[in-house]
């Protein structure tokens, strides 16, 4: 992550509302808090394992405890707000969430029960929710890649393929907090089965997962090429995932090299589909997958130009995520701020 | 067309601005003008052929025809703003036009040519310029189809496709006035060169030309099925357009059929990847290819559970649009009045 060394200014209306957001990100790993500045700089944080085997109070209790760690910290009865993100689906309208690798909640009203223990803490605080790529999109575009961008996707492409859409220098979340879900709009009509239901999915391509097991059905082994075609010295040990494809793909293994150019292509023609509909002028990507860095963006790259052809669109650019880790914690903030009257109120 | 019978809202601040909005449409066919009321009603209603061979300032000389005729309204000194839409691609950030079907206009000017003209009837107005698929989107919102929803997806399927989308309950033209170009995001990255030099774009498999083009390709002939296996009783003549295959569709024709399936499913996964990405509800359909009715509807609907498949997209309705030829001048006032400050100012 990318600490700012210099203050930058608050998404929206910071000067209006000076004191720190309340942020929580709860993923299915961990459940993670702290105290985010209008200066982008965090203080507080604090982090819990997201319970495993737990019913849904059993997880929400690990929460509370994330909301009763930062109530201690001296600055808390000066925060404004609380933004959530939260692995998704969402439903913003609702307040609730079901994520995909939380199986104990569906339909959890996850917002109204952070509400609640904000309350027990003292703090009445305007509460938004946001989808993890949502939040993503958000710190991209306050202190990341997407800053000064009125229009941008950014996406995550890691196990699965996740983004967020800035329209107007807005985030736009849309009506339930599901928009920009790139990952699941098809490029291939006629293609293969997605996990989802659906064909020819973005993430059915060029997900991590999609990159490795294509890479293994067209012959490519961990252990090195099958064919020695590449000239791989060999000896060193690779490991079945898209890690492994790409460190192949670094030692100019064909196949692997093959696998990252369609998913760089299936990726390529879908920030363009983006760029052609809304006219977003940038693509930032983050994510495992993004850390491969010209092994998956000079295909990106090098494909644009065969989709990316009205001239509003041609010159959009693709570039790295900045944020790193802390990007969930400084979006579920910066989400709130942006979707939140500028002057605090109570929810 | 549906000419409103009873009063409807104007897009916004009506009660601001009640004044009559000079509308112009710009078409490769026709230049067409009125004055649009609050109330959706149109009168002076003009239109000149688009010039054939003329420069550019030839083609400009109907539009000051169209302007001229207008300006002997006895309303005309009430008009309290102006609405260009025009044949794109446009570039509204600079207010110019450079219509596929208007040879002699490349970067046009024409949104100051009006502004000139305007001025020369004595009608300073704050004028704004949108593209065909935007102005249809805003006539859509108004008075049409979409109208009451939030977000919408509106398209026309013709020799091309185009469309225009409604988020948050405002037109998003994008920075340069062409979102919503829909014919020419791809959704099949493998597919066939498109004539914009993109790939498998929604356009090459779901325009009129490309149904017609896919049909004969297929062994469809325009005078019969060639070989009788789908009971056409025949004698009828047919041509060998996209309205000459719903014909043999509508007949039974297997070739026609699956020709009109397979740009329902192309549409159905473009119209289902607008949903996913931006959380529209609706999406609108008119044009020529829609005149076809349940031959392209019932494709396009019995295929979107294939690629709709997010519980937030799941909902979506695919509807015919309600304005018909003048689609055109209404959507050139909506947008407009959607996209000028309430209170009437000077341009």
């Amino acid at each position: 992550m990318i600490i700012p060394s210099v203050p930058y200014p608050a998404p929206r209306a910071a000067a209006a509302a000076s004191g720190p957001t309340v942020a929580i990100d709860i993923g299915g790993t961990k459940i993670a808090g702290a105290l985010v500045h209008p200066d982008g700089t965090m203080t507080a944080t604090t982090r819990r394992p997201t319970p495993r085997g737990a019913d849904a109070d059993g997880v929400m209790a690990a929460v509370a405890e994330v909301v009763a760690d930062l109530s201690e910290s001296p600055v808390w009865a000066s925060a404004v707000r609380c933004g959530i993100g939260s692995a998704g689906p969402v439903d913003t309208s609702r307040g609730t969430v079901s994520p995909v690798n939380i199986g104990a909640w569906r339909e959890f009203p996850v917002q109204e029960r952070v509400v609640a223990e904000l309350a027990a803490r003292g703090a009445d605080l305007p509460t938004v929710l946001a989808g993890d790529g949502v939040a993503m999109t958000a710190a991209e575009h306050w202190l990341g890649a997407a800053r000064g961008h009125a229009n941008a996707l950014c996406m995550v492409v890691s196990t699965g393929v996740g983004g967020g859409l800035i329209l107007n220098n807005q985030i736009h979340p849309g009506p339930t907090g599901n928009a920009g879900h790139i990952g699941h709009i098809s490029v291939a009509f006629d293609g293969e089965p997605c996990a989802c239901g659906g064909h020819g999915c973005v993430e059915s391509i060029a997900s991590g997962t999609a990159i490795a097991r294509w890479a293994l059905e067209q012959g490519w082994t961990p252990a090195g090429t099958p064919d020695g075609a590449s000239g791989a010295s060999g000896g060193r040990e690779r490991d079945a995932t898209a890690a492994g494809v790409a460190a192949a793909a670094a030692e100019g293994d064909p196949i692997a090299l093959a696998a990252f150019d369609r998913a760089g292509r299936a990726l390529a023609a879908a920030i363009a589909a983006t760029a052609t509909l809304v006219e977003t002028d940038i693509a930032v990507i983050g994510g495992g997958v993004a850390a491969a860095g010209d092994t998956l963006f000079a295909p990106i790259r090098s494909h644009l130009a065969a989709y990316a052809t009205l001239s509003f669109a041609q010159d959009i650019q693709v570039v790295p995520a900045m944020l790193g880790t802390h990007a969930g914690l400084i979006g579920a903030a910066a989400a709130a701020t942006m979707l939140l009257p500028a002057p605090p109120a109570s929810a």
